[in-house]
């Protein structure tokens, strides 16, 4: 099944803050709904939280009363606003909301209704193209993964990072198809433990052979000569090839490169964002004391602990070997690669769009 | 009060494993209990866990039924092989049973009551000299530490990890008698959160200003400038500098260099094993799977998962700026400074003894 998908005019979503313990699926039938499940990580991974805010746009148009295009315009571009400001770092969710209000806008018509079924259209190809997306993604990784090989991966982006079968852990699974042997070490990632929850959870479902470990072990293993290659998604590529990802993320390519293990990120070009020069430009969300202190009912730490609580971080493109995208891997100079990569995978969509017209 | 210490013929400590939400005094009555003190980490931290075994030995001595000075010398010897083999990677453990079986062996008497009684004082002593050795080397780091400082300490350092005041936090406590203005980061150190329970719940106590972190966030926060000096303990150092302490510190010492960040370990002598020559020769405790999945009740992994925990780390000398102990800072080459102070502390050993014999 999907990690979010569109049915009874309403978004579905399995809600991931409860996995693995209990597998739920959520439902939101208005936009500041939509919002707050990406806020509040009932969805969570760049590609995943990008789909959603394409179904939250399909939503706005179906919930608004408007009878005029430019009434439903208006309606869209204010959820847009609500829709990008729910998370700050990944970029698909507002290149996802740019598209969708893009359709809105290219759209001639002065049928309302019209425009609500383009949007949900939209909403759905954008979905479907994010699994092919992945799996063209994950086998042009699976080629740079020798057979044999230990990898460690960070945080989750699996399908449930996506809207099915994942970036990096993506990768992992193409191996599984080729019938590589393969080992994971799984970060558990805190503080919210998506390694813990959600990658182990799906590679024992998928059967592929993994250990957990504490964040900390990573070094260990590394300088033990235990890890071929270090992997992990996305939620921002600046133009240079500077990666925001999952706190944590940094110190595992400083360290891999140090140990001369080669260190690929994998994500889509919707990823990419190439109005940013460079990582630092990239806004990093700091959330809530909570996460750090609070275990499910439990207090690990002193009540009233000051606590600074950054989600993501930049791995400046030094530390890294490969950009992993659907359109083949980016190699440095980054610049001029990710910029390749980026409009053939635009002409694509706008090809599809074109096709799908005639 | 101090972490451990002898009262009513028993073996007394602070649970650790219970703070900082409950504050329970535990008393043990025989050497297998003191060995699973530390094994389950009632007490930990390599010089408390010294003092602990020291204790052990104390304690071995009153509960032994000898009445002869060769089967008290048998027992003693017995206890120290249980004692011992409580943890293997902290030598500190071995360096304080060992010094107490050669006062044992050294004491010339048939009186056995004597021999107790020597055996006892010999444990009150180091545990006298672990806090006077502690101040000692407090001051010592505080020099190179410059007033604003930011500090990144991982794992608990402090005087719940020695008999009182600290190591690495003890560096932290002589600069805020100093009057320095300080600010310290604390790694919450997975899987066993010594930083977020014991090193916060420490710095609080103190009112030393400070932020607990997830680890994920240490490189985060170098990157940005915001970290001046690395500080942390040691479990065991090796002839050339090598440490093994809490897993973690290899990730955090590479990054630290990486930003030009000075990395100072701070341990007594008692740490230093000349007996073997880098670091690979440390045995590293892997300890069970139930510290990464559960927490407290809770369980934050899917059951029956696959786990790797190793409990400590190998951080080579060359990541080290400088190592401070009671006999000052030992700088590169540390296969030199190293064997200096420990000589420098061992004279002071058999010295003191001498005085106290006269």
């Amino acid at each position: 099944m999907r990690t979010v998908f569109w049915e009874d005019n309403r978004v579905k979503m399995i809600d991931q803050r409860l996995l693995p313990a209990e597998f739920v699926i959520a439902e939101f039938n208005s936009v500041d709904g939509v919002a707050r499940s990406i806020t509040e990580m009932y969805v969570r991974g760049a590609p995943a939280i990008g789909a959603t805010g394409a179904y939250g746009m399909a939503l706005a148009a179906q919930v608004s009363t408007a009878s005029s295009r430019d009434d439903l315009l208006a309606d869209l571009r204010a959820a847009k606003d609500v829709l990008d400001a729910a998370r700050p770092t990944a970029v698909n969710l507002s290149w996802a909301t740019r598209r969708l209000l893009e359709v809105a806008e290219q759209t001639v018509t002065d049928n309302v209704d019209d425009l609500r079924s383009a949007l949900l259209a939209e909403a759905e190809t954008l979905a479907d193209e994010d699994v092919a997306i992945n799996r063209r993604m994950g086998f042009n990784g699976a080629a740079v993964i020798p057979d044999g090989a230990n990898l460690l991966h960070h945080c989750n982006t699996g399908a449930l990072a996506t809207v099915d079968f994942g970036t990096a852990l993506g990768v992992v699974f193409a191996c599984q198809e080729q019938g590589k042997s393969i080992h994971v070490w799984v970060d558990e990632t805190r503080p919210r433990l998506q390694g813990a929850r959600l990658t182990a959870w799906e590679l024992m479902n998928a059967e592929i052979p993994m250990h957990l470990i504490a964040d900390n072990a990573a070094g260990h293993l590394m300088r033990a000569g235990k890890v071929d290659v270090v992997i992990f998604g996305a939620d921002r590529i600046a133009a240079n090839g500077d990666v925001a990802n999952k706190i944590g993320t940094y110190k595992l390519a400083v360290v891999a490169r140090e140990n001369g293990i080669p260190v690929y990120c994998v994500a889509p070009t919707s990823t990419v964002d190439l109005n940013l020069p460079d990582g630092d430009h990239i806004p990093i969300e700091e959330r809530g004391d909570d996460e750090v202190i609070h275990l499910g009912d439990t207090l690990i730490a002193p009540a009233g602990v000051p606590v600074y609580n950054p989600a993501f971080d930049v791995t400046p493109h030094r530390y890294i070997t490969g950009i992993v995208t659907e359109e083949g891997i980016c190699y440095p100079p980054f610049t001029q690669s990710l910029k390749n990569a980026v409009n053939a995978a635009q002409e694509k969509i706008v090809e599809n769009r074109l096709k799908r017209k005639k």
